[in-house]
């Protein structure tokens, strides 16, 4: 079995790179600057289905997203998350909470609807991670 | 500066161990099998605030959380989730989500009130993470 993403992933999302273990994708949700990592394992679902190797490697990887996302314009916090509760492919939300976002102190997942990047925005955003 | 736990953090949860990094936390919620784990470190608030071995330390833990709560009748579902938007202190949790629980396929956080244990379904599972 080969890894694959799952289409509801790839429906609210963009392509920004693949590092060693994760694809890491942009949620399209210009309200908070949101990136998902996605493990290229086959079948995983839970952070324990990987290998104690991959696991450390999603945990640099989560670090180095973090690194980018918290390094964002007037971001304070950071919220990660594997939650699942609706695509069942192993995914890593990792983004920023501004002062004053959507959600206020609440999760941002199953909030309210997205808000979609306007292209230059996007594009801008994916050539900043693809860069560091 | 030695670490402490937060106060809201023990207010709404039960000591359950101090496993190599974290301590270990009974969330007081009986609709949920949630545990929450606080890295001992002073002054964290993000997971890239740890140094690279306590990052790996925590994965191990999260995994060995994962275990237990997986392991728990009808849980179908784990969620996993590292938020501080209320309760700044790094900590991270470890839940177990059931078909028909009350947050569906949104996040427990910050959905509804939580439903305080009966001592002693709350000793017991108290009991059963201490055995694992």
């Amino acid at each position: 079995m080969t890894f694959a993403l799952h289409p509801g992933l790839a429906a609210d999302t963009a392509f920004i790179a693949d590092w060693p273990l994760c694809r890491v994708l942009l949620m399209n949700d210009a309200r908070y600057p949101w990136l998902i990592l996605v493990p290229r394992r086959a079948g995983a679902v839970e952070i324990m289905d990987l290998a104690a190797s991959d696991r450390s490697m999603l945990m640099e990887e989560i670090t180095r997203a973090s690194g980018v996302v918290r390094g964002l314009p007037d971001v304070i916090k950071l919220n990660i998350g594997a939650l699942g509760n609706v695509v069942p492919q192993l995914h890593v939300h990792v983004l920023g909470r501004r002062i004053g976002d959507p959600a206020g102190p609440g999760p941002v997942w199953g909030h309210s609807p997205a808000r979609p990047y306007e292209a230059s925005a996007r594009d801008g955003l994916i050539a900043l991670v693809r860069s560091l």
